[in-house]
């Protein structure tokens, strides 16, 4: 077995998880997931198909009718991209989830020993990919400014030269709730454009955005882009559409990256089930009987947990602009891990521990606010104002 | 974009298909896909998980149930295995596709540099996994002996050496129906034992055999191996159970690998769908219900395609003993790709280009005999027969 593989590091949230199997009594926290069923119409979208007897291989890069329902949606958010031209259905493709969209494009991008900035702290996958792919892997820490984890743009962009392949970037960010600004992503796509350097941008929290913006989303590289930039902005229907374990998500890419899209499709996962792409195109007919009312209770989660927390004495957070996650800092914890640990054993709590997503994010704990009930996220501040009291430091 | 990732090669097959686009009236035997639906009762477990509302992520490595009911069948069909231990569930893990599987195994096991070694021809998803991770491949040619492609083993066995870190194997084989001996296998083994060299083991045809056997099936490397040996033997729902469209399938692993597995699989797709996997279950608990009969027919399609092809002058094949392709040399073809999109022109017939595996198959079609209706095979035949009378040489 190939050491690189042996060396990723295991799932510090699983970790904490199982912990926890076998005690129903915890309430947990810790994946980034609604516990809300996905709606009727888009499960019966998929019966529908299997009940029609489409069990059949279907083209590489998704149904043509769903990668255009993609292209009319993202057409539709970023109206400025290219110049007002609408997105193409040839710059789509579509994927076995978004984590599935990140791993190719790094397939399709990064070389071994290549070049790879991340931007962290980030969720574990993008940066275990490019290690996978044999790359070499530099980070650019966000600082924690007042409990809000901050880019320092002009150290993010020295670290970008010439001989950098692939800057890898989420935002809204998983887990601190970090969001980019279109003057920051002009600035990063006008200076990745000088080295030549591909941008890959996590953007699956695009809707979860509480800020007022005009076209009810987050800022995004598509804003500003010509189709030809280097440049692969990857989406998932989970978490707009409530949709985590039906494992669909796309990209866009430019035109000259979908026919060895396709190829790398075809040998990592040949296509997405028809039926699955059936419900995915129901989602998005539909977009707006699901989306504002996930993104309008997301909102009144975060405001119900967000203060709640900022009550707490000594804890450091500041309100998220996006994402579905409250990131803070716990006083006196210096290992996260075992913090939540000892939340799952001693107050029945399940968060997910700081050091999951980056080292210097130690002594943070995420907290996924997407609850169906919220009051079970007021249990949670209650159980954690309990053991601040009385744990031992 | 990555020189190598360009430079894989685009679908032939592909090719030759969308030669035939629009036109309804082409008999299409190119892909290797039964055009019979998933029987219903599969289909209806996953309909009632769906109605569940099982829509949430699952374990990496699989349901439980599924992996125990997988380790149960591999273990009543592999008795031998281990010296007589079943398969334990811990050496399982579910995937989007046997595709998947065999690129997770990849991922896994191949270094950026390393020498791999893979038998061909083969179906070219095999060679292309270990250059997308940027191995140095190196192919070993079966030879056609009398219209069978046959192995030289002694051969084989002098190209695998102590440097060599993975041998990838396809047998029943697609394209060509060549399967091995478990006495091959035996020889295979040893050698990789000394050499320290990994077997990706592609077996997914093993129900698809046509032969006299104790179990029902074609000789596997799980036969002879024990737990620990370097081995990973890929298995898919696809051909066995009429489930090609919901991209589920499985490896066996040795149990070093599983925690990495999790790992990688968590890293490129997270999950396989709660719903497909139970389709799996359902599938596997009434196998008998569904893989005999569906045996059976291929059986009785390949007697009826092969003594037909055989009738034709000139034309060189063996009768497969495995697999669902009949893999003929058409006399005086030379370009099996030009060949493949003149049928499809002019004879409205649709084959899968030999050369589409293995440059040294040019001159070689594929023909799926998997066809519900076995008069279509007939209605082929006429349609290749009648065309080798006047088409031009």
């Amino acid at each position: 077995m190939r050491r690189t593989i042996e060396n990723l590091e295991e799932s510090k949230i699983r970790e904490v998880a199982n912990a926890g199997l076998g005690r129903p009594d915890v309430l947990a926290f810790w994946f980034g997931e609604s516990d809300e069923v996905t709606p009727d119409f888009i499960r019966q979208a998929a019966v529908d198909s299997i009940q029609r007897g489409e069990t059949f291989y279907s083209h590489n890069l998704g149904l043509p009718e769903l990668r255009t329902e993609i292209a009319q949606t993202m057409s539709r958010k970023h109206p400025l991209h290219g110049n007002a031209q609408p997105i193409a259905m040839e710059r789509i493709a579509v994927t076995a989830g978004g984590v599935n969209a990140l791993m190719l494009a790094v397939q399709a991008l990064v070389d071994p020993g290549d070049d790879v900035v991340a931007v962290t702290p980030v969720w574990p996958n993008l940066t275990a990919q490019p290690l996978i792919m044999g790359a070499h892997l530099r980070t650019v820490p966000l600082q924690p400014v007042n409990g809000a984890w901050t880019l320092d743009l002009d150290r993010l962009l020295a670290q970008i030269t010439a001989d950098t392949k692939l800057l890898i970037v989420n935002a809204p960010n998983n887990p601190t709730g970090w969001t980019l600004s279109t003057e920051e992503q002009r600035a990063i796509l006008d200076h990745c454009r000088r080295t030549g350097t591909w941008i890959l941008a996590d953007e699956v929290y695009e809707n979860l955005y509480y800020a007022p913006s005009a076209q009810g989303c987050a800022p995004s590289f598509l804003d500003l882009s010509v189709p030809e930039d280097r440049l692969v902005v990857v989406h998932s229907f989970s978490k707009s559409f409530l949709m985590t374990g039906w494992r669909l998500g796309w990209m866009v890419m430019p035109p000259a990256l979908t026919v060895p899209m396709g190829k790398l499709i075809e040998f990592n996962t040949s296509c997405a089930s028809v039926f699955v792409q059936r419900a995915g195109i129901a989602a998005l007919q539909h977009a707006d009987d699901v989306t504002p009312r996930v993104v309008a209770h997301l909102q009144a989660c975060r405001d119900a947990l967000v203060p709640a927390l900022q009550a707490l004495p000594g804890l450091s957070l500041a309100t998220p602009q996006g994402g579905m996650y409250a990131f803070f800092q716990l006083p006196g914890a210096k290992d996260s891990l075992e913090v939540a640990k000892r939340l799952v054993r001693e107050a029945g709590l399940g968060l997910a521990p700081g050091n999951a997503f980056a080292p210097e994010a130690n002594g943070w704990l995420r907290w996924c606010f997407a609850s169906k009930d919220i009051a079970r996220l007021h249990d949670g501040v209650a159980r954690l104002a309990d053991w601040m009291q009385r744990a031992p430091k």
